[in-house]
């Protein structure tokens, strides 16, 4: 085994929650006894200049991220809650509202984003800086387009920690992905499809792939074109990673094609839960054999319209169980003594907890994950990005039920809670997919650092990258053969049907003119 | 983690060189606690009845394994020596010849293996015992059907240990496989084809597949119809695998398209070297500097025509180095003093001794895997089977030069010799291989055991296959959804052109009557 400790690794994160999970590899990474350097915005949003993991480079000009970002949220949780599916249109309606509130915002994220490249590339100093320290990996993000431009510029192998490219779902950049049983980002549907299904899944993914690339296209690819020149593709250029952590496993995602150089690492920030402070234990004690519910709709939801948080509130009410409750909105009148209400909690302590029956979730892949983790089953509501992708996947491997948010009332949540406190399947399922996750050769993060360190060992992996990442679709696709096959069968066929024209006219028409 | 040793494990292996691979599997289950049944015909070649790692059954009556493949070769060899590719039509012609016997030979033997199924489908007492002995899991080689229907028949989760199936390379039946830049089975191609190789894949494939479901579909689709009813697909039935222990590696095999459920122990039976016979390791040392060249064409090859066996003895006396040749045949008279000729040698001790410096072989996929393993550079003598195939992976990756046998002469064979002996490029290409190789996060044989035992712990691994499997081609290439869509298109754009029309006849021809 060759040395890999005492390697440099320069980290461009997507900041927000995205560098939550980023951090714990910064943090693995700087424990294994590499050197890790993070590029960061000065108006940061999650990342700290000061680390003990970490050595930062802080950017001359702010980005902006932290307001882009709030704005991202209110509307399309607006559209929403308010989307009664009265009828299919209006639904539908209601659906488009938030794709187009949602494209617009990406789209102005990602023109900051690719502003953030020039920003960087244009400062020679850093420029130099960088260049000079001789990095031996670049790891990042690909859910913003930096990191792949600049391994690029640096000239440095490249690790992703990835599930979100600029284009999508990752596995569609670079992995075979037939639509008769891949369902496309955000359509909730599964691997098996009714023909309905299907004809939905492509139209979704043929609108979906325009979409992304209206998004990002005009910000990566002429900074792309402006620093490597015209004839690179600005595509080729985000799906040339030497390796792919994914954060994804086949006990949460439905089997699919994948790649060599794809590594999963689902659930890798996932870890045994450590006890609780002292009034929380006693509080979760005080349930009995009852048992807990906990709830929490993520870092970026605190709040809810009050006559929603007044439903949720009266169904925890009408339950025998204990609710911790994550919520920094104003206090509902029909709460019940049953619910503690809270500002902040410790999640995956509380989920790894013996007396937890339910987990009450947006959908977000942190908590997906440890719920699996934990074996905890799932109540979902779903609020936007792929949370309902998320979810949906949980229901269908018999762990989770949804409730839309928009139709919910006291009833319908209280029970959604029962259906899954009280079916015993949905907590054996999610137990089967605790154990199935947990049975791996070695742990994901585990699996996560040795291929950063293969990365820096063998100065990349190159053979286990596909040259098919640098064809032509039309290549990919054997069009031109296909044609070229077609066109030689045509020209036979026609060759063939020539001469026999001749052979007879020659035998008839020279015969009728003896005849005559 | 579960409890996994004292699993009950059915073997149904193929014969002969195969054997040898299942056999390192069979030991180290056994040596893991597990209690193994291997199923073996009465005249089998290698199996054994009697062994210290496993029980046997025995079938009732002869299969007639080995005289059906003794003749498997040497018409083959014939050709393939006499082949002087002297125009392109005669090469077309000695390689069609080859896949003709190959065929015929081929639909004989899965002939004869479908009859082993029905024989022991019949025999009452057997199948009894096999059922009432309640198999965790079975493990087989589909390169024959038996094992794959027998664990359908006592419905028992199934582990192929697999590099082919009886529908040709493994990967064909259960990953996508672009032709663009997966190269067809015995067309010699990599993954960076020209136009015209991209051509002539094409139409290997497609020669290719019909072959295959020629020399096995009359055979095995009569007995899965038999016993399972008219409604089974027999192919379906050759998928099901829950894990596929695949043979192969991305060391070895150009990157491409992979399943959630296939796990990649290629060079699971490589291991370091022990010392050599003290004799051996004499006339070893004898060679000083230069080293020692090991040429061996595998155990079914132990001869060769006369004069090509003079050629090689006659290339081999120029060199400096010591030669130790495994042959069989007849002593040739040119065979200088520095070569050792014997009917058997310890191929892994030799490939890993330090003095060894170049490998001649057939290609065969063990004896490729070893050299792998211990980055000795390859000269190959490719004579049929996957062979060609082999070769031509290794000098795509600058590790091999391959030597036509048609072809061959003094001055070509000690050509190829020196340019491997020589041009260190070779030895470095296959060194950065076996680091590669050897860097894994689990040594390939624990990571078999590691997913046969999660198999028994989780009763099979449904949740890693895919649902495509039991698609129909149209469905899972979404015809009926792109014929639907186009349809609805035709359709308005047929009712637009048709309105439009209408419009303009009512107002033109109206104005035209007005004005007439």
């Amino acid at each position: 085994m060759l040395a890999s400790s005492g390697g440099k690794i320069l980290v461009f994160p997507l900041d927000g929650s995205h560098w939550v999970n980023m951090k714990i590899l910064v943090e693995e990474l700087h424990a294994k006894g590499h050197k890790v350097t993070v590029v960061r915005a000065p108006d940061s949003w999650y990342i700290s200049e000061k680390s003990p993991f970490y050595t930062s480079v802080t950017l001359s000009s702010p980005v902006g991220f932290e307001e882009n970002f709030e704005t991202f949220l209110s509307p399309q949780l607006e559209i929403r809650v308010q989307d009664k599916p009265s009828s299919f249109w209006s639904h539908a309606w209601s659906r488009f509202q938030i794709q187009r509130v949602l494209v617009n915002q990406f789209y102005q994220f990602h023109k900051r984003m690719s502003e953030m490249v020039v920003q960087m590339f244009e400062d020679e100093n850093l420029m130099r800086s960088l260049h000079d320290a001789k990095y031996d990996v670049v790891l990042t993000d690909p859910g913003i387009g930096g990191g792949a431009i600049l391994a690029h510029r640096l000239q440095v192998p490249l690790v992703f920690n990835v599930r979100w490219t600029i284009q999508g779902e990752a596995h569609l950049l670079i992995a075979p992905s037939p639509l008769a049983y891949i369902p496309f980002t955000a359509t909730e549907l599964t691997d098996r499809m009714t023909f309905t299904q299907r004809i939905k899944n492509v139209i979704s993914y043929t609108i979906g792939m325009y979409t992304l690339s209206y998004m990002t296209e005009p910000h990566y690819k002429p900074v792309v074109r402006r620093y490597f020149g015209p004839d690179v593709d600005y595509l080729t250029f985000f799906v040339d990673a030497d390796i792919w952590l994914m954060r994804n496993d086949f006990v949460f995602e439905f089997p699919r094609p994948t790649m060599p150089n794809i590594v999963y690492m689902g659930g890798f920030q996932c870890k045994p839960p450590k006890p609780l402070p002292e009034d929380l234990e006693e509080f979760v004690q005080s349930s009995g054999d009852h048992g807990v519910i906990v709830m929490t709709l993520g870092t970026l939801v605190g709040k809810l319209p009050q006559d929603i948080a007044e439903e949720i509130a009266a169904a925890f009410a009408q339950l025998p169980q204990k609710v911790i409750w994550r919520y920094m909105g104003h206090r509902p009148a029909s709460l019940g003594n049953n619910t503690l209400m809270v500002s902040w909690l410790p999640q995956n302590d509380l989920l790894g907890h013996p007396k937890t029956r339910v987990f009450v979730t947006h959908g977000g892949t942190n908590g997906i994950q440890e719920a699996i983790y934990h074996g905890v089953p799932v109540v979902g509501l779903p609020l936007f990005f792929d949370q309902p992708d998320n979810l949906s996947r949980i229901r269908a491997k018999g762990g989770a039920v949804i409730v839309d948010i928009a139709m919910l009332d006291r009833h319908i949540f209280a029970d959604a809670l029962m259906t899954v406190l009280y079916n015993s399947s949905y907590k054996e399922n999610m137990q089967m997919l605790s154990r199935l996750h947990r049975d791996q050769p070695m742990k994901p993060l585990d699996q996560a650092v040795f291929w950063i360190e293969y990365v820096i060992r063998h100065k990349g992996a190159r053979h286990l990258q596909t040259h098919a990442n640098k064809m032509s679709w039309f290549v990919y696709n054997s069009i031109d053969v296909i044609a070229a096959l077609v066109t030689v069968v045509l020209l036979i066929t026609f060759t063939c049907i020539s001469i026999v024209r001749l052979l007879w006219r020659m035998i008839f028409v020279g015969k009728r003119v003896k005849q005559e």
